[in-house]
């Protein structure tokens, strides 16, 4: 087949092309027979983040275009992506312009969260209004406006970012959990005022909690019927539009209709008629198909209803299914348009169907729909979420197989790291871009799994740090240097965090060995944990905190998120956490183990293997145990480990660890890593 | 003051006791007229638990009750104790009895818990309806009758117990957190079916939940207008009287009317104008009062409006109030009959007052009465359950007190139990008594704070067992010995238990060693735990579990509960806890340090000290950061300790706190006990 790169073929015009897609015709499985048509798929696929194979999308133009049609598809594409977009507003325009549509609207302020209505982590170009307004480019976070303030919360993560992005005169930055979003409003809505949001953008868990805070102000929490923002915001990209995939059997390890009649069996035990589905990986998992709509999880943005009757219906723009994708889901599955959804939960309704929803993850504006309809409402858990956090085990082999690899080209990073490094002249970015390129020659590459975090010194202790142009930064001798890092494959997805020194001659001081001995010791107690089934990750966090907290330090990020299986490299329900969740740790469940500590303006440590849930024998009393495989393979920094601060179990425990990862990965390595692998995984 | 000795004299007849009454009259500050008035008084003060004193109720009758007077008094009340009450029901009479009346209110079922209206765990006799139709008498637990089947819910603590006292024919015993109830009433509530309850017994927050469970099965959750298990009860014991007693400045260290005016400007500063009191220790708490309602706690059961003009309605038998308890209350305070409750409210709400009630402590039926009259409802948590908690500078010092004089009697009481036990005739029952006896010496002794748990082999494997005539058993050679103990003090509240090896010329075995030292290994854990601001006790709770789950062993109870400074043995909010708690430990806060092990049918073994939180310096990005002090004072069993299970770390703990106890408890010591607490301390 041709390939055609961008530029070496010039755009014909749209009478050509109307011509070249009737000339190709039902041959060809031409899907879109105007240019007209092209324009509009293309506005969508440049909204979307180029994927691996640039000229994937023309599949949704025709199943078979011809060279030539191919040719002027991509100039088609190169053109448009070149032309400059509608003036917008200035930054410092869009606050005052939003205060006074509200005004217009009759409301005295607005909640403009950084969720899209899926509530994902990585959301849409179309959907970054935080970052419009705010100009905060965080992945969670949430802004209040009010008619003479307002106020940006963020996290941990998020608090050194947040201040040299956005403008503190327009924004006062909060920390979101010792001053949440609703005990702000409560403090600040005027009495009588109302306050508006989108419906798509909150939960009702959400609408629940800003509600009672807007009571509490002698206030009222209002629902708009348009979002304000998409309004000024006058040259938002479109929504994206990329293909969806099959994800093969020997990925999956369960076919889709197995998978729908566990989930259709367990809502009719419930006596459930239907579950709305709105998180992107929920429907990806159940369908076992994969999308491209964001960057970084392989997401097909849509929402679903899937019955106890096994049938499902997928909302989402039909002009990303391929013929393959459409044979795939096969006739039980239903592809309608978005916006199509509400005459279906209207529909619903009017039956008087029982639906679950999700309180925690589904649109308000689809439960409120609900519940206007007639629908008999059901509160609970997306049905997919546990499920999904079990891999089965053809899941688990493919994420072994994928750490595996991903292990041996992060080694082959570090040896190379070890050789550049002290020369004093690395960049975070050039360190960045290196480790991408040998992740991507592994098999079942399909990108970074997140933006890599490669922080030198001072940037290590921002805890989401991301390097660009401006901050760039060598990687100087006598510094740590953090690097936290993933990949999507095929077969898993991984993330990893190692902290190196870069020696150069120099020597580290006595509180950096000090501060990641304490964050290794975490990292090990929690990696030999055993405990009872039914343990939730929240029991467990201290047991990574306990070392750092004996010497007062502590650090103010989660210990363990869910990782998908070629999904999103944060999911749920489990996670090891301050923040309380009674969520069980379960076999087959992936989960980060990555405490850390960061020492402002100086570095930042943390150590992040990926480990699973498997069981470990029974107890006395006949009760399952449960314990951790740790799956993430790379040799952890000896050069910071201060040796007197190990128990005699701890230093076993990474003895093996590196043992083990030496004997897996040698094989994969050139003779110059090996060599290196040999010295950084000595016995400690 | 003459002493009356009941039986001496004999009661002269109701004409007498009037005569005396009219006699004695205004110059005695007599306050009951006339004697049927005393046998109504008497009613309730026999239903209430005999305190240190049997004469103060007297009080209640007159302020100075001349000699020949009190003799009366004595003498009915010995009569009327003696008096055999109305028949009642057989055992097996009451469930079938209440199915019956069930019906003919028009339900189908009913949820009896062993709560009473103040959702305490010491509740008066009037109130021991689970106990009554089940025969269960633990401190916590519920069951639910439906037509063709009943279940009973305990927790672990319960489960032999429960076993024990209850006919598995009637009700099928359940785990409450394995198949808690509402999860029941869901899969046994037939379609349509409507399960009641008393209205008084149950908190909005159970209300929700069980009516949701109810709503899944189809049914209904009806609150009844009356309790039918009161109407069936003939034999029921009267509501308690107790008098109400002032506690001192000295030992409340904050007077009432500071305690008003902080809870006022709370009350104040969040827009609510009043909120409901349903706990007995939170009113106890506010107006430095403590009474004598229910065994083991010094409660006065009442219920309080406390507003935010500083003004408390306190609602409760007036007969309970001593002249000297009207003075201490002030005029700020009003005393009013709590059938004038329902009034009261109703007035706030025709006044459109915002009135805060907590959801998790409240009767549903307060919180439907504040509704329907009007008031506008805040839901939030009863304001003095965390001042109470946060114990003040001469509370502590009152506290540490307390358990100087607590652990000297515990130590005689140990070095006598190492001459005694191995002789083999020494009961549970005797040691317990000993033990009493030897705590009831010390100054401002007021009682036990909860049944002694006197458990030698077998039974120290029933968590809470009570020892009775009928399972009293001797202290084995060979064997562990479980007691747990506390007292209430004037100025101070204890509870401890400690493990004891009976060798008789035996060695424990290895198994005793390795539980009891990785019991030992969780306490200390916990002991030394540091941790910041912030932190709750069901974030540190796997401290104390870690080093049994490594060996695959696992106690079915909380690790720490909070106690009250002379009040309830077991308070809120703080817990050190497996179920998710989201309660900041704070300074002051007084709570135990108690894992476990049980071996069915072997031993149990538990190691429990209070422990108060303490600052302990900040953290090195300057947040505050706390750990414990331990408040018990008392030697750990070194004959069950296996040194080599110890860390150095571990070691040196258990050698200081050894070192301090000693210190602090031989001036108190004879010299018999001073030689055994040598050995018994000596370096490890």
């Amino acid at each position: 087949m041709i390939s055609v790169a961008a530029g070496t073929v010039k755009y014909g015009g749209d009478a050509a092309l109307d011509r070249l897609l009737a000339r190709a015709g039902k041959g060809a499985g031409v899907r879109l027979a105007t240019a007209r048509a092209v324009r509009g798929l293309i506005r969508g696929v440049l909204a979307a983040p180029e994927g691996r194979d640039p000229e994937a999308w023309m599949a949704l133009v025709a199943d078979r275009p011809p060279g030539a049609l191919r040719a002027q598809l991509a100039a088609l594409k190169a053109r448009m992506a070149q032309a400059r977009p509608r003036p917008g507003l200035a930054p410092s325009e869009r606050l005052p312009a939003l205060r006074e549509a509200l005004g217009g609207m009759g409301v005295d302020g607005m909640i403009v969260p950084r969720a899209d209505a899926h509530q994902g982590e990585y959301v849409p170009a179309s959907a970054q209004r935080l970052a419009w307004l705010t100009g905060f480019t965080g992945s969670a976070g949430a802004a209040v406006v009010l008619p003479d303030t307002a106020a940006l919360f963020v996290d941990g993560r998020y608090t050194l970012q947040a201040r040299t992005e956005v403008d503190p005169a327009r924004f006062a930055i909060q920390h979101v959990t010792r001053r949440p979003p609703a005990a702000w409003i409560e403090a600040n809505l005027p009495r009588g005022a109302r306050l508006g949001f989108d419906p798509w953008l909150l939960t009702p868990r959400d609408v629940a909690r800003y509600g009672e805070a807007c009571a509490r102000a002698g206030g009222r929490l209002v629902a708009l019927s348009r979002n304000p923002v998409d309004r000024l915001w006058r040259d938002r990209p479109a929504d994206p539009i990329s293909p969806i995939r099959p994800l093969a059997l020997r990925f999956a390890g369960r076919s889709a209709r197995a998978k729908r009649a566990e989930i259709a069996a367990r809502l009719a035990a419930s006596g459930v008629d239907a579950a709305i589905l709105s998180a992107p990986d929920s429907i990806a998992w159940l369908l076992n198909i994969r999308g491209g709509d964001v960057g970084n999880s392989p997401l097909p943005l849509a929402f679903a209803l899937v019955g106890s009757n096994r049938r499902v219906d997928l909302f989402t723009d039909p002009r990303k299914l391929t013929a393959a994708a459409r044979r795939h889901l096969g006739p039980e599955v239903r592809v309608r348009a978005g916006a199509e959804l509400g005459a279906a939960l209207d529909a619903l309704g009017r039956a008087g169907k029982a639906v679950l929803a999700d309180p925690a993850t589904a649109p308000f504006w689809i439960v409120r729909r609900l519940r206007r309809a007639g629908a008999r409402l059901r509160e609970g858990a997306d049905p997919c979420q546990l499920p999904k956090a079990c891999k089965n085990a053809v899941e688990l082999k493919g994420i072994r197989a994928a750490h595996v690899r991903d292990g041996a080209a992060l080694t082959r990073f570090l040896a190379w790291l070890a050789r550049e490094a002290p020369r004093g002249r690395l960049t975070e970015m050039e360190a960045a871009r290196v480790l991408e390129s040998m992740r991507a020659e592994n098999e079942h590459f399909q990108g970074l799994s997140f933006p890599t975090i490669s922080g030198a010194g001072p940037h290590g202790a921002i805890v989401h740090y991301r390097v660009t142009e401006r901050t760039d930064r060598a990687l100087g001798p006598g510094e740590i240097y953090l690097l936290d890092s993933g990949a999507q494959y095929l077969d898993g997805t991984t993330d990893v965090t190692r902290t190196l020194f870069i020696g150069g001659g120099r020597k580290p001081t006595a509180a950096m060995r000090d501060h990641f001995t304490r964050v290794l010791k975490g990292h090990i107690a929690l990696a030999m944990a055993r405990f009872p089934a039914g343990t939730s990750g929240s029991q467990l966090d201290v047991l990574a905190r306990n070392a750092l907290w004996q010497a007062g330090l502590e650090y103010d990020h989660g210990t363990g998120h869910g990782v998908g299986h070629f999904l999103n490299v944060h999911e749920g329900p489990q996670r090891i956490s301050q923040v309380p969740n009674s969520v069980a740790l379960r076999t087959g469940m992936v989960i980060s183990n990555e405490p850390g500590f960061y020492r402002p303006g100086a570095y930042g440590i943390r150590i992040e293997n990926l480990v699973a849930v498997r069981p470990d024998g029974e107890a006395v009393d006949g009760r399952p145990m449960l314990a951790f495989e740790t799956l993430t393979l790379a040799p952890i920094e000896r050069a910071l480990i201060d040796r007197r601060l190990l128990t005699a179990e701890e230093r076993a425990w990474l003895d093996a660890y590196h043992a083990r990862l030496r004997k897996m990965l040698t094989p994969r390595l050139d003779a110059a890593t090996r060599r290196w692998l040999k010295g950084a995984t000595a016995p400690i």
